[in-house]
């Protein structure tokens, strides 16, 4: 199976990535930031951010959590 | 390996979404609007684009390429 683990970081080269979502099959973005992420078990998060990297052949993807009070 | 073909697609259901790159190991987003592809052969690209969908046990992950010309 070729799902991936979804991490969030702030992009610090310090920083140790936070899993997210692990196992993900599918991603869908629903607008204003926000995407879906449904992994192979079913299981569903909503997640604001933005994608910085993915690395397939390690399963795993990378975004970055959007401010939450942007305004 | 768990690469993904890149499609580009403007999302219209009757569409025939187009093979963009095969078998893409790194996707990195360079900043408006554009993402390095990088696949498990080496080969890269370049595209303006959002992504509007994955499916990576499918192996298949989604752009709708940008306007070339937004003014």
């Amino acid at each position: 199976m070729c799902e991936a683990n979804v991490y969030l970081t702030t992009g610090a080269p310090e920083e140790e990535p936070e899993l997210y979502l692990a196992s993900v099959d599918e991603i869908i973005p629903e607008g204003d930031g926000v995407w879906k992420l449904t992994s192979i078990f079913g299981e569903q998060k909503h997640l604001a951010g933005e994608i910085i990297g993915m690395s397939l052949v390690d399963h795993r993807i990378f975004f970055r959590r959007l401010e939450e009070n942007p305004a």
